[in-house]
């Protein structure tokens, strides 16, 4: 499928690639196409969103529960956006989604407009008919920046779904019928299962206004969505159906019958219909505005986001939000694919993380108090593990204010860390604790060193030095003691030592930088620990248990069960990104590193290897490198230290024209909330930030023939690849405002200062 | 047993009685018994509080479930305060208790001190050492005014509690150990079972500070109770354990042992110990703060009310606000046992309602919201049916400041209902729906027509009228459609037509107040509703259908399925409180009235029927009237309008010698929130507000030999009963400020405009 795609899509750009490659730059939207990654392993989605947006309004195509009667069900895993687009199915529109995560939660509030007999269950994918849900067909499906519109063909329904930050605003063309329904279930979600909604409220205070909350216990442990919901047509009727088991005390049902027109509703598992009579074509609108605090905060963030019912107003205002976003790049690229890929890059790394905060400044804090947000926009969702290499580095580039205010968000987590920690992954008030290392760190120090975070950063060093010395949290004691993780303590030992190591450095870097010497020695010294796993009698590095033996049984090419997360050691063993000279001296110089690197990228990984590498497809993989996981995104870039760079150059437009595509399957890993998205956006304007926490970019090839970006400072940033061809992949020089780079590095502090970076192509490399 | 007990105190009492008949007035709380009404049914706690404190901190001796795998246990009924004084063990002290409810939830935050090896199940009471529980005797215990205090012999701890408003105030002393503890038992409650914890929250802020909370599903639906606990000691250590079935997503466990000093807890249910090392004799103190709102509000409540480690202070500090309280009323008893009924009386009417709300005027509402209470108090737990009686009257007279803020609250909860209803009962932000009636109704007007709510009487009409056409509610459709509850419709259809009827002469009373002629000709019509289920063919009120045919089958002595809550036929036929001249006439005039008076007080009830009497014990009966429930509160004032008022004064004496005595079974029925206790008080002054509506009160027969009452507009109403003796129960004459009173009358306006109340008393009925 993704194959035959491709060719049509190869042939297709042929014949409009004379004409297409510039930017119409009245309207960059264009280029978006928000149905990029929402098939195979991708794991965004199509719906409408503003940027950064609290409210992802978007289609679920199934709701496969995590576990059935404990059974873990294997299939959860693909809906983590809620939509797949080789689905047959719509089941409905809920409100909240992560954007290519490769674990998930959310999906609340599901709507769905019928008509006929009330349904409440959802029904299955091959027989539709047995529940809410309808088919529906990719031609009948629009997806643009922060507009959704699809026929539901059962219930010859238009659905059209735009949104303000914190509202989700529907309309549904009905057909004539006195039997038109909105379904409100309650009980969807995303990885959910049975016991998985801790305590649903709702209340319905008139005949078009209903409020309510959602408290779920899954990925985030203690999650409440309260929400507020309004029709812009009253329901003539509306009723609700409660699915819990083991209910002790009647009181409620021995007084009302609480499934007919009853406004009181409270119970873990509540689904509800709304019910209208409807003219041909009438169109009945809703808005669900969500908070994180309280229902009347939800009614407050819709009285102030959608004060009326302006659906085309609402539309026009988050797609100009868009616009703006994007009009900060202008660039011209060889064809209008990669208009396509870049703009929709941008738009994806612009989905997360996501405002969590009201309209008057409150959020609930990870200690589960309600806190009021001064001086800054609370943020929640951040996949730190992906998103401190190339992510946060790019909002510190292109949008620094908006990373100064996820940095204040992540030290109020911090402040409100019964643990005295810094975000590992969170979201909504919660710790998940997925993934390894404590790369909030990176993204703090990366924040102070480039400019960007202006708050106090003593309290940030503080909370970096606390978070790294956390004793009990994934080995770091033990870290502490030995100067590595031991194997027989933590599962990914080799990871976390690495990762710890480079993490550390960034603290050393910010203590370095504040003058806090005994703290920057400390932690220069335990940068250096990912010394400690490499073995050199195999030339990579290895788990070591407690006693210093290295794990006797090892296999290189295994992802799991090896020491490693999301990587093998031939991709991990790079994973020295603040030390790479050091790393090429200890893996026996700039020769043998280079050939260790051509390996990576030729060798042939067997299929029963593959199977075992998590969250990427088949083509998420160039010979044993995994782009579609994160440990190698800095590899490709490691090339410049040795004697070829051309092969840096070489690699990067490989993997940029390997690895991102304009259709649904168009990316070969999950987006990672961005970071996909960030490692093309900066490699496609030729440089990327190899070790976050220095302000210095290596060179790469860039695949845009120019570009302009509207730096916050006023500043402009011009890049301009002359020469620019699909051949001319290689860099014969490089300038930096008329002047050559010798060294394949830019300064953060020079870019920033405004001015133009110049490549000249060629197709020969420069061996 | 109970028997036996009050023949002890018989003898006792009849050795005290020549010296301690006179209240000691400087030590009123001497007086106090918390024990009584702790057997059997009296259902109140012996714990610590204060005057309407939100912590009542008692002992809980069983934890018996409402049902075990869905089916009902029977015997929850019996620990509504949690604790029954023949019971052998203490399982633990929680911190928040109904008082002589018949009904129960609460039970929050259980604590117990033990020591040797941890143990976190409670054990069962005939092998205690399988638990935490502890043998204790009541030779080692003391209850007092906010005070108790138990030797607990398994565990060699002596256990002493007071509190403040808002926090329950630990003190244990301790053996040498180093294996000393305290136990949290977050999963313990009243009316429990499993599934009752919907979500459980713990943080340990620091090794003597823990925060978090506790949310339910019960008899209140959706109810969280915050909490923050301080030792005086740091824990040396600390545990959890989670006992929650089916956890899906494990990242926590996989990063973290939670079992181990791990300070951030989350689940369904959740125990923790705290462990120490004690010396021989050391105390370890400890505070639990509640709130209604958060965790941060429950600290603060801590650091307000309870700023240091002063044990002896806070119990003198609350046990002075009892004084306060208590001085009062200066009374003089015909003995001690008197004065122990009528302080303990005091003591039990001023439990309920709580204070609901945080030392910073935040509450939860029953919109489920976060409130600011401007300008009142705000209280919980209403259980209007019994306490509109006697109880808000007893409020009106001598602690109106209260009964305003308690309207106050009432109207708050009608603002956030979305049902627009004012308060059935309720609790702790819900409305639980317990009982018939809607006598909220009558408790604001009653208020509003003696002057103590200055609120706005208009917005308290309208929100009288608007619960009265709740028509979805308990009937009250057809109700204002066929003048009655049809017994096809509603279950209590008689009980709920006479009550409903009642309630609508209030509404009538304020709506002419008001000047409202067409509400108060409405409702006028509408309070002559009980006319239409009286079948003068039996001589009975009797369930009529929606075609207006009387049932068939009726069994006028029996309590369940008659269409009657609480009261058989006999007693409920003359729940016409508001109209007792018109009922008179309507039963066949004064005669015939008065020998139907006669036989309810003398006839005899077999032991059938009494099996299908709820809530009291044997003893709460006298003939056919039942005293431990409230339909029949009234009757025995209504001899006053037949030719025999000393009827009245007889069965007044005879009810309370028969019903109140000082022993732990010394209430015949549950408390009921203060009513029997409001009952009691009244009466042994001498009168009673036969319909709470009308600023009248109806005369009786006095306990006192006097009593001198400081009332809050600073005038004292004094009450002397001349010849005051056992034999001397019949008033020959009543005097108001030396005037006699002709009518067995006395208007409010007159009492509280200060003065003298003497009854001349004699041992000859005057016929």
């Amino acid at each position: 499928m993704i194959r035959n795609y491709r060719n049509l899509r190869k042939l297709l750009l042929l014949a409009m690639m004379p004409t297409l490659a510039f930017a119409q730059q009245n309207n960059l939207k264009q280029y978006v196409k928000p149905l990029i990654g929402t098939a195979k392993m991708g794991h965004t989605f199509p719906g409408a969103t503003v940027p950064f947006g609290a409210v992802q309004l978007s289609p679920d195509t199934d709701t496969i529960p995590y576990a059935v009667n404990g059974k873990y069900t294997g299939d959860v895993y693909k809906y983590c956006a809620g939509y797949q687009y080789d689905d047959p199915t719509i089941v409905g529109f809920s409100h909240t989604h992560f954007s290519g995560t490769g674990h998930s939660d959310l999906g609340d509030i599901l709507v769905m407009p019928t008509q006929g007999k009330v349904q409440l269950n959802p029904g299955t994918a091959d027989q539709p008919q047995s529940g809410y849900r309808s088919p529906y067909s990719h031609a009948n499906e629009t997806a643009e920046p922060n507009y959704y519109k699809v026929k539901l063909d059962k219930h010859q329904i238009l659905a059209e779904l735009t949104t303000t930050k914190r509202v989700g605003f529907h309309r549904y063309t009905f057909p004539k019928s006195d039997q038109s329904h909105l379904i409100l279930d309650l009980t969807a979600g995303i990885y959910n299962y049975e016991g998985k909604n801790v305590w649903t409220v709702v209340r319905a205070l008139n005949d078009s206004t209903i409020t309510g909350y959602r408290q779920t216990n899954g990925w985030a442990r203690t999650r409440t969505v309260y929400f507020a919901i309004r029709t812009s047509k009253p329901f003539k009727n509306y009723g609700a159906k409660y699915y819990d088991k083991n209910v002790q005390y009647k009181g409620f049902w021995r007084k009302f019958n609480q499934e007919d027109n009853f406004p009181d509703l409270a119970a873990h598992n509540i689904k509800m219909h709304l019910d209208f009579d409807t003219e041909d074509q009438e169109q009945v609108m809703m808005k669900v505005a969500l908070s994180p605090v309280s229902m009347k905060n939800a009614l407050e963030n819709m009285d102030y986001e959608t004060p009326d019912w302006n659906f085309e107003q609402t539309l026009k205002s988050g797609q100009d939000e868009w616009e703006k976003e994007l009009q900060r790049f202008q660039v011209d690229m060889l064809n209008k694919e990669d208009l396509v890929n870049f703009y929709t890059s941008v738009y994806h790394a612009n989905l997360m993380p996501t405002v969590y905060m009201d309209v008057n400044g409150e959020y609930k804090g990870l200690d589960q108090e309600v806190h009021k947000a001064e001086g800054f926009t609370n943020y929640t969702s951040f996949s730190l593990w992906d998103t401190f290499r190339a992510f946060h580095p790019w909002l510190n580039l292109v949008d620094p204010k908006r990373n100064a205010d996820i940095v204040s968000s992540m030290m109020a987590h911090y402040d409100q860390s019964v643990l005295k920690m810094l975000p590992i992954w969170s979201h909504y008030a919660n710790e998940n604790w997925c993934m390894s290392g404590y790369h909030s760190v990176s993204v703090v120090v990366d924040a102070i060193m480039k400019g960007t975070y202006e708050g106090d950063a003593e309290a940030a060093l503080a909370a970096c030095v606390q978070t790294a010395k956390a004793r009990r949290y994934e080995g770091i004691g033990e870290y502490m003691d030995l100067g590595y993780v031991p194997d027989d303590v933590n599962g990914t030992s080799v990871s976390n030592t690495l990762e710890y190591a480079y993490d550390d450095w960034c603290i050393a870097q910010l203590a370095k930088k504040l003058g806090k010497e005994d703290i920057a020695a400390e932690f220069s010294k335990r940068a250096e620990n990912w010394r400690n796993l490499y073995d050199p009698s195999i030339g990579f590095m290895r788990p070591k248990d407690s006693k210093g033996v290295f794990r006797a049984n090892f296999d290189v090419l295994d992802t799991h069960g090896q020491g490693f997360i999301e990587g093998n050691t031939w991709n991990y063993s790079l994973y020295v990104p603040h030390q790479p000279e050091q790393l090429m001296e200890v893996m026996g110089g700039q020769q043998k590193f280079e050939s260790y690197l051509d390996s990576l990228f030729t060798m042939h990984l067997p299929d029963k290897y593959f199977a075992n590498t998590e969250d990427i497809t088949r083509e998420g993989i160039i010979g044993n490198y995994v782009h579609g996981n994160e440990p190698s995104h800095h590899v490709a870039y490691l090339y410049n230290q040795t004697k070829s760079p051309w092969k840096t150059q070489e690699r990067i437009r490989q993997i940029i024209r390997n690895q991102y595509h304009n259709g649904a399957a168009g990316l070969g890993g999950n987006d990672d909330c961005g970071q996909m998205s960030a490692w093309y956006l900066f490699s496609s304007l030729g440089f990327y930030p190899v070790a976050p926490g220095e302000n210095v970019y290596w060179l790469g090839s860039p695949l845009v023939k120019s570009a302009s970006i509207h730096l916050q400072n006023g500043r402009k940033l011009e890049v301009i690849a002359k020469n620019q061809s699909e051949k001319n992949m290689y860099v014969s020089k490089a300038l930096w405002n008329g002047k050559e780079i010798k060294d394949f590095k830019i300064n953060h502090e020079d870019i920033m200062a405004g001015g133009t970076l110049e490549f000249v192509m060629t197709a020969k490399p420069k061996k």
